[in-house]
C-alpha cells in the first residue's frame, strides 16, 4: 500500500481519483484479508467523497465504534446483528473530513481480551495484539493506509508494536469517545493507526483539523529520557536490546539522552490501573452482564463481576493515586521531553488465545499522556519490536515530529 | 408522596412490601401526570424487586438514559420509536439494589433547550424548568419518592429550584454516565432528585454504596461563604432577598457564615463553559445532524454548527481557563467548606417557550464540584425559590449533611 502520505499528494496532484484510491483498498482486502481476517465488515458499497482533505482515504474503523451503514458488533456474539441508528462521534468526524468508512475492524471482545480470529500479517501462527487487533493487521497487510482503533490498557500501542506499524494513542479527549462501547471510561482513548508515524501524524492533522503532523525538529533542543520502571527487567532480552540500540541511535543523532528513574507515585499509580479499570467495567458493562451472560466469554463475565465486586471506597483511593500519579508526570517532563520504553514486552507471542500483555501501557493509559509505537527493530523470528515514545499531556505534536525523526534512525 | 426515608422505614418495619409502594407511586402517576406531563413513558408492568436497598423504591429516570424494557427518545422525534438493546449504566446500577425504574420521564430535546411537554406543578403556567423538566416536576407532584437526572448546563440544580425539590448534582463522575445522550461529555454529570436534601442523601447512599447519606453536623466547625459572583446582581430582587435570608438564618444557628469574592481565574472559567459545551456538542451530536436534520429544533441545528465551526485551537483554551478555573476552586475551598448562591435568576418563568438559564449553574458543572438544590424560600407568586451549595471536588457528603441542616433554617 501507498503511505497516506504519498496517496494525498497523488491525489492532490490529479494522479488518482477519491475512487481509484478507494478501489486499490478495497482490492487488496479482497486479495489479503481472506487470511489476515482483519475485518469484520467490509462495506459493500462506501460512500466515496471528492472533497475534504481525506476523500479517497478509505479508514478502517475498529468494530466498537457504531456506525449507521454497518453492522457494529464489538467483538461480541450479543451484538452480532446490532445495527446503531447514528455514527459514532470519530466516524462522523472522519466522514465530514472526506474519508472513506471501507470496514469494520475486528476486536476482542468488548475490547477486552478474548481474541477475534485476526492474526499477526508478519506470522499467522502470532497473535496481532489486541484489542485493536483488526486496525492493527490491516494496515499491517497493506491492505488500507488508515485507521482508526482505542486503548483502555495497552490496545493501540501494543498491537502496533507486534504488526510493526505505528499506533498513536493521543492525549486523553483530543479524540472523541462518543458513539463506542466502553469499557473504562476514565481509560478509554480513541488512538489511531498508519503504516510509519510521519502518515499517523499526517492522518491525526487531516482528520481533526489540529496542527499535529510530523515538523522537523533540533535534536540538540529535546531531551529524551529511557524510562527506567521497575516493568523493564521483566521484557525480553531482545526488547531491551532494542530499547538499548534506540537510545543509542538517538544519542549519535545529537539528541540529549539520558536515563530517567521512574518515581515512586507512578509506580504507584500503575497498580491503580486495573483497579480503576475493573470498577468501570463493572459499571459501564454490568447492564450488558445482565442481558447477555450466556453469550459472553468466561473471562468477560470473569472481569465485569470482579469489577462489580470493588468497592467504591477501593475505587476512589485508586483515583487518588492516579491522580498524584499525573502530578509526578508533570513534574518529570519538566527534566525531559519525551520518554522512551518498551510498547510490549517483547515481539508477538504465538498462538492466537492470547493478545499479549499490556504492562508497559497500562500507565500510559492512566496518566493520559500521549504515547506512540514506533516500528523499526525486528527479533530474532523476523516478528517486529516496537519501542514507546510518550510525552507531557497535550505535548502531541512534540511527540509525533520527534517520533518521526526517531523512526528514520531505527 | 411519603419521604423515601419514611417508605425505606415503613419497608424495613415490614409496614409497606415493595408491591404496595410501587403500586402507591403508580397510583400518583395515574392520578397526576395527566396534567403535569412529567413522564415520557410509565412502564406498564415494572419489575418490582423484593431485596436491595432500593426495593419498592420507584424511580423516575430522565429519558437520556437507555433502557431495555422502555422507549428511549432523548426527547427527539428522531428516537419516538428508539429501544436500546441494554440499559444505561446508572438504571442497571439501580436495578441491582432493587429500584423499580417505574417510567422514563420528560426531557427537553436531547437535553438541550427545546422544551418538553412538562409544566410546572406549583403553577401549570410556568416551566418546570430543564433539561430534567420530568425527573423534577415528578417529584414536585409527588408522583415517585426518586428521579434521576442529568446536568450539562444547568439541569439538575435549575429545575429543582423551579419546582421546589432537592437536585443534587455529585462530583464529576461519581455517577456512571454510559448510556446517556451525551451532549458534552466532559461536562454531562448525572444527578439525583427527591423531595428534600436529606432524600436526596440518602438516596444517593442507597443507589451507589457508598457513605453519602446527611450526617449531623457542627455548625460552628462549618465556614459557609456567600458567593459573590458577578452575575449575583442580575438575579431578581426576591432571589437577592433569599439568599440573604438563607445566610442570616446560618449564621444564626451558629455557622461561620461570611463573604466570598469570586476570583477572576473562576469569572474566565465561567466564560469558558459554552465554548467547551459547544465544541463537544459539534462532536457528539453531529452524526445525529448528518442523519436526522429534518427532525430536529432549529435552535438544536443551530447549536450543533455553531460548535463544529468552533476552531481546536479555541477549544483548548478555554479547556486551559477551565484548568486554571479548577485550580482557583481547590484554593478558594481551602478558606471556606461551603459555598452559597442562587440555584438560578429566580423563580420559574412563566411561559413553556423557555425552560430558563443555567447562567448560575454552569462554573460548577465545569468545575466538577458537588452542587445542589436546597429548595425552602418562596416568591411573591408562590413559586419557589432554591438556593444553591456548592462544596469541594469529592466533598459530597460535607455538602450533603450541611444542606440538610440548612435545609430545616429556610
Amino acid at each position: 500500500m501507498m503511505s497516506l502520505a504519498a496517496l494525498v499528494a497523488a491525489r492532490d496532484a490529479g494522479k488518482a481519483t477519491p475512487d481509484l484510491m478507494v478501489a486499490l483498498c478495497r482490492d487488496a482486502i479482497a486479495r489479503e484479508d481472506g487470511a489476515v481476517k482483519a475485518f469484520a465488515h467490509v462495506a459493500e458499497d462506501p460512500v466515496i467523497t471528492s472533497s475534504g482533505p481525506l476523500a479517497g482515504i478509505a479508514i478502517g474503523v475498529k468494530d466498537i465504534f457504531d456506525s449507521f451503514d454497518q453492522p457494529t458488533a464489538y467483538g461480541s456474539l450479543a451484538y452480532a446483528a446490532h445495527q446503531p441508528a447514528v455514527d459514532a462521534a470519530i466516524i462522523d468526524m472522519a466522514r465530514r473530513r472526506g474519508a472513506t468508512i471501507i470496514g469494520k475492524t475486528a476486536t476482542t471482545e468488548f475490547a477486552f481480551f478474548h481474541p477475534a480470529e485476526t492474526v499477526n500479517p508478519h506470522n499467522p501462527a502470532h497473535t496481532p495484539g489486541g484489542s485493536s487487533s483488526g486496525s492493527a493487521a490491516a494496515i499491517a497487510a497493506g491492505m488500507i493506509p488508515a485507521a482508526i482503533g482505542t486503548q483502555t490498557g495497552g490496545s493501540v500501542v501494543r498491537p502496533a508494536s507486534f504488526c510493526g506499524v505505528a499506533g498513536y494513542k493521543p492525549s486523553f479527549r483530543l479524540l472523541p469517545a462518543t458513539g463506542m462501547k466502553h469499557f473504562a471510561p476514565s481509560l478509554d482513548t480513541v488512538g489511531l493507526f498508519a503504516a510509519s508515524v510521519s502518515d499517523v501524524a499526517l492522518l491525526a492533522e487531516l482528520l481533526t483539523g489540529r496542527d499535529l503532523s510530523a515538523a522537523s525538529v533540533d535534536p540538540a533542543k529535546i531531551r529524551i529520557g529511557l524510562y527506567r520502571c521497575s516493568e523493564l527487567e521483566t521484557a525480553d532480552p531482545e526488547m531491551r536490546d532494542a530499547l538499548d540500540r534506540a537510545a543509542d541511535n538517538a544519542a549519535e543523532a545529537g539528541f540529549d539522552v539520558g536515563e530517567i528513574a521512574e518515581p515512586e507515585a507512578m509506580a504507584q499509580a500503575r497498580q491503580a490501573h486495573s483497579i480503576i479499570q475493573d470498577h468501570e467495567a463493572g459499571l459501564v458493562c454490568g447492564p450488558d452482564l445482565a442481558r447477555f451472560r450466556d453469550q459472553m466469554s468466561p473471562r468477560l463475565i470473569e472481569a465485569i463481576e470482579r469489577g462489580q465486586a470493588i468497592a467504591p471506597a477501593t475505587y476512589d483511593e485508586a483515583r487518588r493515586h492516579a491522580k498524584r500519579g499525573r502530578a509526578a508526570a508533570r513534574l518529570l517532563f519538566g527534566e525531559v521531553d519525551i520518554l522512551l520504553t518498551p510498547s510490549a514486552p517483547g515481539a508477538a507471542p504465538s498462538g492466537l488465545e492470547t493478545t499479549g500483555d499490556p504492562r508497559f501501557n497500562k500507565l500510559w493509559t492512566l496518566m493520559g499522556t500521549p504515547a506512540l509505537n514506533i516500528p523499526g527493530f525486528t527479533a530474532a523470528n523476523g516478528l517486529p519490536l516496537g519501542i514507546q515514545a510518550v510525552a507531557r499531556f497535550g505535548q502531541d505534536k512534540a511527540l509525533l515530529s520527534t517520533a518521526a525523526r526517531l523512526e528514520t534512525l531505527f
